[in-house]
């Protein structure tokens, strides 16, 4: 295995407790259920915006917990939903009169499990509400899905969500704005290799040396098809045109255009990627408000990238621009 | 080739677009000299910080121009040195009353390149000075250098004389400050893979599956040996006593800590490192003042990680805490 690992066991622990030491003060860590939440945590009439899924796809989620984005995460198991009781301790520790929005990527293993976190919740009245995000353009139904995956865009719904829930927004308008959001992003991602989950220690699935798989999962799922590697513009333009076309976005939109690495493509690929995005969007009429790249949805050390796009409007303008801060920084 | 890549011949000038288009407004780009500066261009009371080297470092440096960092980069090839006559037009273009700083990593071909430059540069009244950083503590002469290589260091070196810089410092007063950061920080590298360089098209060289480079350079020169690889914490112990011996580093020091990865490790194992190297320096009495988790200089999608430790004190607390913006955002 080409990692830096310890005991594969204590994988998440050990990134969390990294996460934990590199943020003094900033992070309350409850290892017993892997839970991570803001030391500021906000006072009872703020609306706490939680998430929880596999790890493996860092910085979500596990980096995106701070002031503006989300409150608390509790992560699984790499690539496997967190248990009920984390996914309820984290409901009961963020606890809030203005109740508990849970962001759920859309995963059979996610939805089951927080389904019946938020019902025990709720028997002991405690506020809480979910919210589904299904980005993904490039398949119907998937290995763990019914319905479209939640990948790259959720980082749009944690942003708007986290800066209008600081300004305190209620639950209802909190909803309101993640059904904006979810209903006007999109998403598609291509992986050039395979990568290693640290428990199993061998490849997730096979792949050639020449070959990519157009429209995979964040686990690796099968997308569209298997095909031979083409030319960064070619790969660009599939991506593009299948979320283009998808909404469909159109001339006069104003976009946030976002180019995710996969965990082991470096930011140089990412940049070249970036640039036909750029150009196919002002190609199309759209104006190009907002743009992200780097690395925001991984699969481990997966190299590929995922193209997402996001139409924005004054509101959602706002919201991504407001300040936040999380785990990783630059400087 | 697991690439995003159009023609290899292009790769460097697509992601300069790329970056460019991601940050309208904010840079200029001379395409002829892949020669990327600030478009707010500091007056000519300021010193221009500037810096050109291989590309594949990415971010370094390409990524770190802007107001508190670089003024300008002029990127080379994928691993080679910028051409003289880039390097004389970094230094034109950006010529100021209080002189032109270039930071040279320490490998012989950027230096001939810049002495080159330099020189025609002085010829013509031009005031430039240069700055050689060095803190690779892994091997005394390398590959490619006489003397340490310089490599993740130069992140510290790039920010404390940007936000100097940006503050009116005289020439006399960065070149004190950038020999105080270069004579108190060390680095060491380890990869667990190779990369393809985009021209090459096949590994830069062979490594079995179970195997790492120990202190490895960042263009993949041969460190202090080949090895097995071991526990994450094993690797994170060797890097750090190579690293405090070498200063050496000692209670009651206030250091900022690096753990760079090299741009196919994911983040999730940057942490389970940084958590360790955390332990280690406040085991050995250190205070960790400040840190660093991600990617800030690369070799293409290598596997592997370095590990840097800067000793501070108040003058240079307050350059790393200062302002800085560049072409990477999270957000």
């Amino acid at each position: 295995m080409k990692k830096f690992l310890n005991d594969p066991n204590n994988f998440v622990a050990e990134m969390l407790e990294g996460v934990h030491l590199a943020n003094p003060g900033k992070y309350k860590l409850v290892p017993e259920f892997n839970l991570i939440y803001r030391a500021d945590r906000p006072d009872n009439s703020k609306v706490s915006v939680i998430q929880g899924s596999g790890s493996g796809h860092e910085p979500a989620h596990i980096m995106t917990v701070g002031p503006g984005m989300l409150d608390a995460a509790s992560p699984g198991a790499v690539f496997a939903a967190p248990p009920v009781d984390t996914c309820f301790a984290c409901i009961e520790a963020l606890k809030s009169d203005a109740g508990v929005l849970v962001l759920i990527n859309n995963y059979q293993g996610d939805r089951m499990a927080w389904d019946m976190a938020i019902e025990m919740a709720q028997a002991m009245g405690i506020k809480v509400e979910k919210f589904i995000i299904n980005d993904d353009v490039a398949v119907p139904d998937s290995t763990y899905s019914i319905g479209r995956r939640g990948v790259a865009g959720n980082f749009f719904v944690m942003k708007a969500l986290g800066a209008a829930a600081e300004k305190g927004a209620s639950m209802e308008e909190l909803l309101k704005i993640a059904d904006k959001v979810n209903s006007q992003v999109r998403s598609f991602g291509v992986a050039l290799s395979s990568c290693v989950p640290p428990l199993k220690g061998a490849q997730l699935f096979d792949m050639a040396d020449d070959e990519m798989e157009v429209g995979i999962g964040i686990h690796g799922e099968p997308g569209r098809r298997r095909d031979k590697i083409k030319a960064a513009d070619v790969i660009l333009d599939e991506m593009f045109d299948a979320i283009a076309s998808d909404l469909p976005f159109k001339s006069g939109d104003r976009v946030a255009i976002m180019v995710n690495g996969l965990g082991g493509t470096p930011i140089s690929e990412l940049y070249v990627l970036y640039r036909h995005a750029h150009q196919r969007a002002e190609a199309a009429g759209m104006t190009v408000v907002r743009n992200y790249v780097g690395e925001y949805c991984t699969s481990l050390e997966m190299a590929g990238a995922s193209l997402t796009l996001l139409r924005l409007d004054g509101e959602l303008e706002k919201l991504l621009a407001a300040p936040a801060e999380i785990a990783m920084r630059i400087f």
